[in-house]
C-alpha cells in the first residue's frame, strides 16, 4: 500500500511543548464548547488576553482576518464605496444625542475620564488627579454618533449625496462573559455608513450590502445563510430597520455573522444633518450602516471544523496547500525537496499559497496531525517511491480522502480539487443548515425540536414583543429573523395562539 | 495654440460653495503652516474632529494611507513578519513595569477609568459611579508593555525564536498643540515587535527594518531621507538604540519619518521574559520595535506640494491619470467620451488609475484646477479637434509641462511619463535637500545657518545632553540624528569648544 509510509511514521510527541500539538483533543460531541475553545487555542488563532475581556490575535488567526478584508474591501469599492478613519473617542455630548443608540449601548461603554498619568513621589505611576477631562469620553461601541456628527460639515446639497463611506477600526463594548471571536470587549469590524436624499435610495443600499454580506459569507466562508429582517426587539438601538444574515453552528445554535441598517432620518435629526433637496426644500438626510467583524472567524471555525481541528474553506486558508516531504536520508530529501520546490514554484504561478514543510525537527506523520489540526485544505506528500512513479500523494482535509496523481500536469489538478474543496465544505454546510429547519406548529412541538434536534425553529408568532420575550425567557430561543423570502401563510401563534400572517425564523444563539 | 481652447473655458467658479475649489489660495512663501492646513483642507485629505486633538481622516487621504500599507505591508512579509492583532488598553501595572518607557509616555496618556454608563433620573446619560475599574486601562500610546506580556506565554526555548510580528493600529498620545497628520492624539500607525535570541539578530532586524523604511520614503514617498540614529535625549523611551529617517520640508524644517529601535533586554526584563538557549542556558529575549504612521501623509505633502496644490508620486496617488473631456455638445461628448474610454482601458490594463472626469456641472478649466489642486499627477485633455488629429494633451503636474501626443500608443507613453514624474519628484526633492545641508564650524555660523538659510546643519558638539539641550533652549533646533555614514572627524563642539569626534545633524523639526 502506498499510504503505510506514511502512517508509519505517525507518531505524535505529546510532550513536546514547543508545538502546538501538545494537546489533548476534545470532540465535538463531548463537549462542543470546550471543542471550540481548544481549537481556537491549538491552532494558534487566539487567546485571551491579560486585559478583561480582550484578545489577542494571533498571526494565524489574523491572517484569515486579512483574507477577509482583501475580498469585503474589493467588494465594498466594486459597489462604490471609499474607506476613510473616524476618531476613536467619541464626546458623552455626541453620544446621548441619538437617544436609543446611546441607551442600546450606555451599559457597555469604555470611558476615559483623563489624560494623563504622572510619576508621584514613590516613582509610582499614579493617575493625574489634575487632568480630569471636562466631558467624559467613550471608545466608540458603534460610529454613527461621531459620524453623523461629522457629516453634519460635510453636506449642504443634494449634490453631496450620496457619501458611501465604509472604516475598518476596533470597537469596545465592555463584555462581562466572553468567547474568543464570539463575544469580547474590544473586536476589529468594518461598520459602513451613508448619507443618502431618500428613503428608497438608502433601503435600496441597506438591502444591496446586505446582499454584499450574504454572497461574501457562502461563496468565501462557505456559510450558508439566510436573509432576514430583524423583530423590533432585536433591531439594532437607532435602527428604523436591521437585515441580517444568519448562519447555522454545528451545535445547532445560530449565529448573527452580518447586520445591515436602515437608518431613515434619525441620525440626521439627532445631528441636525438637513440638504437642499433639487426641489430646494430642506430635508433631513438618510442614513444606513452595515457591518461584520472578527466575528466572522468563530462562524468560520464553528460551521466547518471538525474532531482533527480546523476545515478551512481554500478561499480563505493562508496555506492552502502543504507539501510534506518523505525522506530517510540527507540524499533522499535533496531528492524530494527538488521536486517538491518545483511543484511549488507551478502553484503559485496559479496564485495558490504553497508551504513546503521542510522541517527536519519533525516526523511526517507529525507534520500531517499539525496541517489538519490548522485546516490546510489539501496535502501533498512526496518521497523518493512517488518521484520514481512520477506520483505524489494528495490529501483533502475537506473529506480526508487521499489520491495518488500523476506529477504531470499536477498544477490543474490541485487547482480543480481547491476548487472543489471549496464547493464540498459549503455544500456539507448548507446540508447540514437545511436538515436543521424545523416547521412546527405547537408549543409542544416548538419546545421538542429546540431541545431535542438544534437548528432553526420556523414557527407562527403572534408579532408582540412581549410574546418573543416570554419564548425567550422560557426557551432561551430568540427570533433570529423574518427571512425576506418569506410566504405569507395564515396561522396561530405557538404561545398565545392569535391570529399570525407568517412564520419566523426561532433558534437558540450565540 | 493648441492649448487655447482649453485656457479660455479657465473659470473657476468659486461662489460654489459644493466643490473644493471655493477657497483662497496661501502661497508657501507667505505663510507656510497656513499654507499647509489650508491644502489638507481644501484638496479633502482631512479635518479636525470636534473630539480634541483627534482628526478624521477624509476618504482621498485615507486612499493615500492604504497605498502606503499595501506597499509597507508587502516589504514587511518580504522581510519575514506576520501581522497580528493585542489589545487597545493596558493595564497600568504592565505599563509602568519599565519604568523609561512609562516615565516617557506618562504625560500623553489617555485612562479610562469606567466601563459604563447609565440613564440617570433625568434620562441623561451619565458615567456610573459603581461601574468604576478596579484597576486603570491606558489607551496603548505603543505597544511594547502589552506586547511583551504576551511574549512571556509564548517564548520558552530558542525554537520559539525569532518572533517576527506587526501590527497595524491606531494608538493615542494625548496632544496640547495638533497638526494634522503631524501630530494628533489619535494617528494611524504600524508597530513591529520582534524577539530574537541573540543582541546581534536584533541589532541586524533594526537596522534592515530602518532600511525598508528608507527605501519606502525615496522610492513611494518620493523623499530623500538621512538615515542616522538618535542621541540619548531623542531616544525612544526604553530603548537601547534608536534609529530613525529623517526628511527635509519645504519650510526648511525637518521632519522625522520612521523609526526603528533597538530595546535591548529592557522589555524582556521587565516582563520576566527568558528563553532557553541551545546550550540550555537560561536568557532574557532581546526586542526590536519599528514603527511608521500617517504622519507620512504630513511628510508627503510638505515635501513636495507647490501653491497650486498637492503634488503627489505617482506610485502614491489614489488617482495617477484623469482624462477632461472637451466639448460644446452633446455630440461632441458622446464622440470624445468613447475615444476616452478607450484610452482609459489602455491605461487600466496597465495597472493605472485612472479617472475620467465627465460631470457635465463644471467646466474644464475649473475640473484642470481641481485636479491640480489634488496632485493628479497627470492630465489628459482630449477635445473633438485632437480627434480628428489623432492626439491628446498631456499636462503633468510635477513640471507644468503640455504636450501633445499622438493617441496610438498613449498607453505606453503614459507609462513612461508615471516613471519619470516619479523620478522627477524625487531629484527636485533631493536637490532641495542637498543644499540645505549647511556645514558650520563656528556658533555664528550655526545661528546663522538656522535662521536664514533652514536645512540641516552639520556641526560639531561635545556628546553631552547637557549642551544638545542647551542648544535646543538657545535655538529651537535638536540633533535629528548623526547620520550612519559618519565619517570621524576631530572638532570643537560649537556651543562649549569641547573636544568633538564627528559632526552631528541638527534642524528646527516638526
Amino acid at each position: 500500500m502506498h499510504n503505510t509510509q506514511y502512517l508509519d511514521t505517525f507518531a505524535i510527541n505529546l510532550k513536546n511543548k514547543h508545538w502546538t500539538m501538545a494537546y489533548e483533543k476534545v470532540k465535538r460531541s463531548d463537549n462542543y464548547s470546550e471543542w471550540y475553545n481548544n481549537l481556537v487555542k491549538h491552532a494558534d488563532m487566539a487567546e485571551h488576553a491579560d486585559v478583561k475581556g480582550c484578545m489577542v490575535i494571533k498571526p494565524y488567526g489574523y491572517a484569515i482576518w486579512e483574507k477577509m478584508q482583501a475580498e469585503l474591501d474589493k467588494k465594498f469599492k466594486q459597489t462604490g464605496h471609499v474607506n476613510a478613519y473616524f476618531p476613536l473617542l467619541i464626546p458623552k455630548s455626541f453620544f446621548e444625542k441619538e437617544e436609543k443608540n446611546a441607551e442600546g449601548f450606555a451599559k457597555e461603554c469604555a470611558v476615559v475620564t483623563h489624560y494623563r498619568l504622572k510619576v508621584d513621589d514613590d516613582r509610582k505611576i499614579i493617575v493625574d488627579p489634575e487632568a480630569k477631562l471636562e466631558e467624559e469620553l467613550i471608545i466608540r461601541p458603534t460610529s454613527e454618533a461621531i459620524i453623523w456628527n461629522t457629516y453634519k460639515g460635510w453636506i449642504q446639497s443634494y449634490r453631496d449625496l450620496p457619501i458611501l463611506i465604509n472604516q475598518w477600526a476596533n470597537v469596545m463594548r465592555w463584555e462581562m462573559r466572553t468567547r474568543l471571536f464570539l463575544r469580547t470587549s474590544e473586536f476589529l469590524w468594518q461598520e459602513g455608513h451613508t448619507a443618502h436624499a431618500s428613503s428608497e435610495e438608502a433601503i435600496a443600499e441597506t438591502k444591496q450590502m446586505l446582499d454584499v454580506y450574504a454572497d461574501f459569507a457562502e461563496q468565501f466562508l462557505a456559510v450558508p445563510v439566510i436573509k432576514g429582517v430583524k423583530t423590533e426587539n432585536e433591531r439594532f438601538a437607532g435602527a428604523v430597520e436591521t437585515y441580517c444574515i444568519e448562519g447555522l453552528m454545528q451545535d445547532g445554535k445560530a449565529l448573527q455573522m452580518g447586520t445591515s441598517h436602515f437608518l431613515g432620518q434619525n441620525f440626521a435629526k439627532a445631528f441636525d444633518v438637513k440638504f437642499q433637496s433639487k426641489e430646494g426644500k430642506l430635508e433631513h438626510v438618510w442614513a444606513t450602516s452595515w457591518g461584520v467583524s472578527t466575528r466572522l472567524i468563530g462562524a468560520l471555525i464553528m460551521a466547518h471544523s471538525d474532531d482533527e481541528g480546523l476545515v478551512l474553506p481554500p478561499s480563505l486558508a493562508p496555506i492552502q496547500v502543504v507539501i510534506v516531504p518523505i525522506y530517510r536520508s540527507e540524499e533522499e530529501l535533496e531528492k524530494v525537496s527538488q521536486e517538491a520546490l518545483k511543484i511549488k514554484q507551478q502553484l503559485e504561478a496559479l496564485n495558490i499559497a504553497v508551504k513546503f514543510d521542510n522541517r527536519d525537527t519533525h516526523k511526517p506523520g507529525y507534520k500531517f496531525a499539525e496541517w489538519e489540526l490548522k485546516g490546510v485544505p489539501l496535502r501533498i506528500a512526496i518521497g523518493p517511491r512517488d518521484i520514481e512513479n512520477g506520483t505524489v500523494e494528495l490529501a483533502r482535509r475537506d473529506t480526508k480522502e487521499k489520491m495518488v496523481k500523476q506529477i504531470a500536469g499536477i498544477d490543474t489538478q490541485v487547482q480543480a480539487l481547491l476548487k472543489d474543496i471549496q464547493t464540498n465544505i459549503f455544500e456539507k454546510a448548507k446540508q447540514y443548515r437545511d436538515s436543521h429547519i424545523h416547521t412546527v406548529n405547537t408549543w409542544d412541538e416548538f419546545v421538542e425540536a429546540l431541545d431535542q434536534k438544534g437548528g432553526f425553529v420556523s414557527a407562527h408568532w403572534d408579532g408582540t414583543s412581549a410574546t418573543e420575550e416570554k419564548i425567550k425567557e422560557m426557551t432561551k430561543a430568540t427570533i433570529r429573523c423574518i427571512p425576506l423570502n418569506n410566504t405569507q401563510e395564515a396561522g396561530k401563534c405557538i404561545l398565545t395562539g392569535s391570529d399570525s400572517t407568517q412564520r419566523v425564523l426561532f433558534a437558540k444563539a450565540y
